[in-house]
This record gives structure tokens, C-alpha cells and sequence, in this order.
């Protein structure tokens, strides 16, 4: 077996969220992840540091792309313009991963604690990047927190409403739709 | 010393909080809390389970008071203002509570992993108790969850505007301008 295998990060993800899902995440060891990729433990250590890891690999670039474009908004977009821009970008990111396998990794988090508190630390920190990135545009921090937390609202709803879905619409017009609703709702009070 | 020691709850709950922050939370043990407090560690566990409840002791009743509010609001209310209903009903749990109370277990809670996960977990069953009382009033589950969401983003933003503030304004002025905020923010995109 040589020692860099082609698609190993790819091979050892689609097994392990495969054991997950099957075994439960607690009862999944390192070694039974590696045996069904048909890889070695060492190659696993080589691209993952540990067994969450591998649930929420990928995420730092969501983040990136995120609020890169949250900070890159024309001067005179409003901050949910702004918001609704970091929201279009992220879409890219979401371009290769199929509807099941986002239901399969969704499920896996939902069954256990540890890595619900992980994800919802994910989300906290995502507010938080989106928040500094609307301060640096000069937007006051009451404005950037609020909106930020709303950004990161629309988006897990968008996510859960595109995993749930039977109608076949794309994770795009979920974001479209609940952006428009975030709009309704604060205008309807 | 007597069996039930008057206010023996409030008692170990600031001496808890004065040792988190003086010492840390992973340094402070139960025996430290209960002589702080002039108490008896049997004592300790007859009112809180464990040293991390301490810091969170009150949040059920703080969940029951928005969802309840949320839950009985008029029907014509919309959705948005049901959850400001919420947020009016909370304000009676704070009442008590003293700013720099609150400010001392916000840095307890800042200064250690575990305790931030558990409040974000809070947070998080707080907006799903919320979107479930939407939901039971008849609203539709996207709009329930983003409403929900938004409605707790609001109470994070007002309660840290309060903690951080220096202008004496108080809880019900800020949860009052971030609900503002929110409304703003979304007719402004």
C-alpha cells in the first residue's frame, strides 16, 4: 500500500460517517474507520486529528468563505446585505456534498451530545467571525452581534430545510426563502 | 449547625461564584464552596447536584418564563411579538439579580470551556422551546425557528449590553433597543 493514497481524506471520511451512522460515534474506534477505507491508521492520524475531527472537517473553510464575504460587501451594502453576501458564498462550499451525505453527517451529530455542543460552538464562533467582520465595516457592535446571529439563524435553517426537503429545491433558494422570511418576520411585529 | 440553614442556597451560590472567579472553576472543589459559605458539603449536594449546576441554577425557571409567555400570548399576536412577549416576561427573573452579580458569572462562564458549551446548549433548548410554542400557536416551522432564534439572539445581545454597560440603563432599555435592532436591521437589506 503506498503511502499516499489517492482520495484517502475522502475514502476515510465516507467510512467513518458510514460507521457513525451504523454503530453510533462512541462505539466507532480509529481502526475500524481505517478497515473499511481500506487504509492504515497512520494514514487516518495523517489527515485528521482525531474522531470528531472528521465530522467537521471542512468547516474552517465554510467560515472563511463566509465572512471573507461578509467583509468584502461593497461599502454601501447594509449589514444584512452584507450577510446575505457571505450566505451567497458559501454556497461553494456546499457544491459537492449530496443531499444524503449532509442528512447521514446530520443525524450522526443529532445521536450524540458531544458533538452537538461541538457544532453548536461552531455556529457561536461563526457569529462571531460574521460580527468582527461587520465591526470592521464600521458597523456598531449591537448591529453586528444581533445581525450576525441572525445570519447564522437563516443559515442552519436554510441547511435543515434543504436535509429535510422533498421537493427537491437547492440549498440556495432555502437560503433565498428564509432569508426573505427573516425580512418578513422582523417587519411584521 | 442546623439541618436547613437559612438561605443556605443563596449562600453557597455566591461563594461558589466568588470562588470560580477568584480561583477558577476547575480549581475550586465542593469542600472549598461549602466552607466559604460556612456550610457543609451534605448541604451542598441537598441544593445542587454539582459544581456546574451552581452556575446555571435558575435557567429552568428563566426557560419556563419565556416559553409560558410565548405560549400565552393573544392570539392576534404575530410571531415576532409573541416572542417579545417573552422577552417582557424574563425581565421578572432578573429582577433580583444585581449587574455585577451577573457580570461575575458571565467572566466565570467565558473562562472555561465546558461552561460556555453548557450555555450555549442552553441557549440553544431555549429557541427550540420557543420555536415549539410557535409552533403550537399555529406559526410554520421555518418561520417558528428563525423567529425563535432571532428572539434568543435578541435576549444575548440585551443581557451582555446590560452586563458591559456603563450608562445604568436598565435590561428592559436594552432588550427594548435590540428588539428595536432586529426589526431595523431587517427592513434595512
Amino acid at each position: 500500500m503506498g503511502r499516499w493514497e489517492p482520495n484517502a481524506r475522502d475514502r476515510l471520511q465516507r467510512a467513518a460517517l458510514e460507521l457513525y451512522s451504523e454503530n453510533g460515534f462512541d462505539q466507532t474506534t480509529v481502526a475500524d474507520i481505517a478497515q473499511r477505507a481500506g487504509l492504515t491508521e497512520r494514514t487516518f492520524f495523517r489527515h485528521f486529528a482525531d474522531k470528531r475531527e472528521v465530522v467537521f472537517w471542512g468547516e474552517d473553510a465554510l467560515h472563511e468563505l463566509f465572512v471573507s464575504a461578509v467583509a468584502d460587501a461593497p461599502d454601501s451594502a447594509s449589514p444584512i446585505d452584507a450577510v446575505a453576501a457571505g450566505l451567497e458564498a458559501i454556497l461553494s462550499y456546499f457544491e459537492p456534498i449530496t443531499r444524503a451525505a449532509a442528512r447521514q453527517r446530520q443525524a450522526v451529530i443529532a445521536a450524540n451530545t458531544g458533538l452537538q455542543e461541538r457544532e453548536l460552538s461552531k455556529y457561536s464562533s461563526l457569529a462571531e467571525g460574521i460580527a468582527d467582520a461587520l465591526c470592521n465595516r464600521g458597523v456598531g457592535a449591537l448591529t453586528a452581534n444581533l445581525t450576525a446571529m441572525a445570519g447564522v439563524a437563516v443559515f442552519k435553517v436554510a441547511v435543515e430545510g434543504w436535509i429535510d426537503g422533498t421537493d427537491g429545491r437547492d440549498l440556495s433558494q432555502h437560503i433565498r426563502e428564509s432569508l426573505g422570511e427573516l425580512k418578513a418576520l422582523a417587519s411584521g411585529g
